[in-house]
């Protein structure tokens, strides 16, 4: 089902080369100012158009259909809809009889028995993506109301190559990478990470590191819903995750005890945060600090082998249709969109 | 709130040291044969008593208090339930003002105005992964009503060390370590490190793998409800988990989309796995594998520091009470047991 | 929260006299024939027009916009809007401050801390069931694979006068009456009463009876979602529904037990019908019969009296704008419509 | 499913001859104080005992299995359980194969395929209401931390003689009657019509009336989760219920709008209450009022036809077993319970 959230609650429709894709979001509360603007910033970060993303270019201008009056929300339920305007469905008309490695053409057919929308992987879509971007401005502005409260995320590796190596990184510390990013500004390494893998017609993945100040102890709850439950349950949500980890993630397996914990100092703040913010699922006032790892674009130019559901045989298949050679570069945005849709969730109940 | 699934759905309910713990779980078919020596072999895995785990020894007993007429479920919520026998509450009573490091006492404290049940770490006990493990047999009953599938998970990586990089890994292939566990069948490495630490008052985490064969291609949905994000959703729950990877996991972020790519071979199989047997959140009919990493214990007698709430001032901690030095050498059947509920919710869809 | 159903899932969004009003319909299986058209029959039975209903003539015209692909359903979300073109929003400017008795002005001016959309009664309007419709439309189609199942619903009594004592009832037994309707096609007796509370300036209201033929026994479930439970959820779901009452209904409180229980006969079948179709949550094989009471309209020409929160004092209050003098007349589609919905929920549980 | 509720939400199990039954309460505010002796009235007043009820007598004594800790709520599940001490389920065994009118042996039979547990009418027993009244009594407790709530049920009808009918009503205005019941404080007339039908072996039916006093205006939602609505569902997942009605109920199909619609008076109270509190889904402030029709119990000793499984034959069926004559007269406090459920449910949001 493409329901999210129990008292801040998003519903997402549409394909990609359908006429529209949107998103109705339940549980706003009222009276937040709220205008088509508001939306811009965030939308741009995810836009394609710069070396190494997709050539198609959508305006992605958000037409608020209702839950807005004057400017501000009503507390009715808020939708927001996009055109699709620069599609090109023939482009995809193949991948049903030869399905693309790392797509869901094949899983899709399976699950609805071949009647999904082929066209630009239809549903599956990294194009939907954009109406969860637009319900994170949303939810950033309801996480206002309780605080300073700040959801950031930025690419840290790419490629395989973390930012603190490179050169050149113009950037901070720890979770702190290129939030948007336009290619003149990456790294250096990055820069030529990237213009090696174009011309090999082949893609690259990354991880992108999210750090939320501000959120106050105590939201979340033991067990099913805990702060990492329904974090990573969102951040599975987005195509082409593959992994996540709070704190020191991956690297717990390699701690003693006496490294992970995090002592309490003066005012009960951890000392240290290791754990990323939580501790029983429920925040305990540090950061909530978490990693993404996003795999290499799997539309790639270079030829794969696929079965052709035709002729019966392993056959070669080139993607030439339009796409990003590293879309990892696009998420952050969209990281931080389903973490503040999180949090505005929880800090709600 | 402490429900988790839509058609298969658990509730969990009780305390580290109060009378009874227990899960009722809903919409499990009719007629399905259940009797209490079934838990016997999922429950024994998960027990304590053996080098590097808690003295606390309990009968974990089951107990069906509904759902089951002359040994069939019956159709109606199915209740089991646990006693509390071997519990010693004067071990916690310090806690409340001193809180410990990596545990839940203080996050807790804040969220429930300081009435939540400190016993034991109350709700947040480890404790309550034993009725999550009785549902877990429920639910791979209940897939075994859809198929040959089995779900099978094991310590892969102990304290540092990779089973592979032991000279007895007694191991097979990638994704089976020891699914249950006695210490002397422990390989010679995870052995050393186990004393090594037990003397230095440390703990050690690791990582688990699971692997689920013969689900069939088609089971889960884009975005939301793909299998990943309620999977993760779902390992998340666990207490102590930091991390989870799909498939090459976080190696994504270092492989070129060749790499990735899982291409198609006859009869529509992947000839590779490194997605970990889902696209666009579907299953495609490889095998579903997947890492969990858990962080060392948390409880450790070496000396830490915390605020004590009383004298407001930072004060060494040593933690006598009975406690893991490895909690993860008890998880796998855990993993198992949260896997095959979240599968036995999306395959009844 | 604006979302209703499990398996079948709507998500409900506009307002009165916003630019559009719309459903996203979830979990609808892939492969359904659906094209705007289907809708037709269904809208124009809710649809005004006629005496005694308003004069706002809207085209209603569906249009799809997501979830259907080359004329099927493609099992992802299924949007249908509609625009609202004939909206006079000048007015309704004075109930703001004037609310009127019977509406959710005041109570809505409460929740929403004045932020609501005033405009024609805003998310509250009776327009909103024009998407409800809609949804039924396809509910009835996902219906119609579970075997030959049909949902009637028609005006059974009305201003108080029920139809079997009309002299031309033109009607049939028991739960049939008008299904759709046009004046001219009205009892006599029921063509008087409308004139008559025309001229008065007042309004009426009336009953509604559906029966849902042809499902299985075995659908529902006990306590919480059980048929009627649902089914009554949905039903007070439309605006000024007062009363609900299945099979024998409020005349239960004066019956026997030896008249009010269904005898089995040959085959299982129930030889009666007092209960309604559902014995312990669960349909039984017969009809499911129930019966629907509608209030008279909020909006009355007639003089009513409101408390003016301008100049704080009560204030006499006559209500011009368009509205229907017995809306209850257009709300069988409706009926059926939500009931569709539950069962298509229901039923593939 | 047998959860219930959002935010305050009950999971129900167990059936009438088993153990154990019981219910876990999820979103009780920690720090409520909560003994056992607590739910001592209200569970009284749903006792059998007296003339007209069963003679089957339990205990009923609650025991709090989680949730509370020295006598304050915890914020953890809330598990209470009572045993089934005095249970004669050979009483039951023939109507497996001959199906009681009235009763879900049959239906559930077919839904359960025959797997279900028969005796006392296993989990639709009227005996599931008992762990209810216990929830209802925590929802109460919460309510009244939000103000001075009251929430009162008492049979209005019974035998279909209206409470203000009676010469003796010993009862006061519109919605009080008998809240708890012992036979000789039952009006005459009442009395008169229970003795009679008792000697008749068959039995009778009635409507209790509710009413919520000191809810504040504003609660509630538009449409679906509009206050009745959620009420509606609570009522009908009462065994045997088969109407409600709001404020003025039935009667609205039988009024004009002049005569049913609430004027606002000064502070915006309404001056009158036909709608029964509710406009538009949402309180406004006045008491919540409604009725709810039970059935005549279904088990009468009076012969009965039903179709026998094994004779495959109409037989004669005349019902033993211990029942009440009039299970109307225990049911306010089960409407008062379901009613506080509700609302402890939504006022949260």
């Amino acid at each position: 089902m493409n329901t999210f959230g129990t008292n801040f609650r998003i519903a997402l429709f549409g394909e990609s080369h359908g006429q529209v894709i949107g998103i109705t979001i339940d549980g706003v509360p009222a009276g937040i100012e709220l205008k088509e603007p508001d939306f811009s910033e965030d939308l741009a970060r995810r836009k394609s158009g710069t070396k190494g993303t997709t050539p198609r270019m959508e305006q992605d201008k958000p037409r608020i259909i209702s839950g807005v009056y004057k400017g501000r929300t009503t507390g009715a339920p808020l939708t927001i809809t996009f055109n699709n305007e620069n599609t090109r469905s023939e482009d995809y008309s193949q991948f049903v009889l030869q399905p693309r490695p790392g797509h869901a053409d094949w899983s899709a057919n399976v699950k609805y028995d071949g009647f999904n929308d082929p066209r630009g992987g239809g549903q599956f879509s990294g194009r939907l993506t954009l109406p969860l971007v637009a319900a994170g401005v949303v939810a950033k502005k309801v996480l206002a109301g309780y605080g300073d409260i700040s959801v950031d995320a930025a690419v840290g590796i790419f490629g395989g190559i973390p930012m603190e190596e490179c050169t050149d990184p113009e950037g901070e510390a720890d979770y702190v990478g290129y939030a948007s990013y336009e290619d003149e500004k990456l790294p250096k390494e990055w820069q030529d990470a990237l213009n090696r893998i174009i011309k090999e017609g082949d893609s690259l993945g990354g991880e992108v590191f999210c750090s939320v100040c501000g959120v106050p102890a105590g939201i979340g709850e033991p067990f099913f819903d805990s702060v990492e439950s329904l974090i990573s349950h969102a951040m599975f949500s987005i195509p082409g995750v593959r992994a996540i980890e709070f704190g020191d993630g991956i690297m717990a397996a390699f701690q003693k005890g006496s490294e992970h914990n995090d002592a309490f100092g003066n005012d009960m703040k951890p000392q240290s945060n290791h754990a990323g913010g939580v501790n029983g699922g429920i925040t305990n006032g540090a950061d909530i600090n978490f990693g993404v790892v996003f795999k290499p674009t799997s539309s790639i130019a270079k030829v794969q082998k696929t079965y052709d559901l035709r002729s019966k045989t392993i056959a070669p298949l080139s993607i030439k249709g339009r796409h990003d050679t590293a879309f990892v570069l696009r998420t952050p945005v969209i990281v931080e969109a389903m973490t503040a849709i999180v949090l505005a969730d929880l800090i709600h109940r």
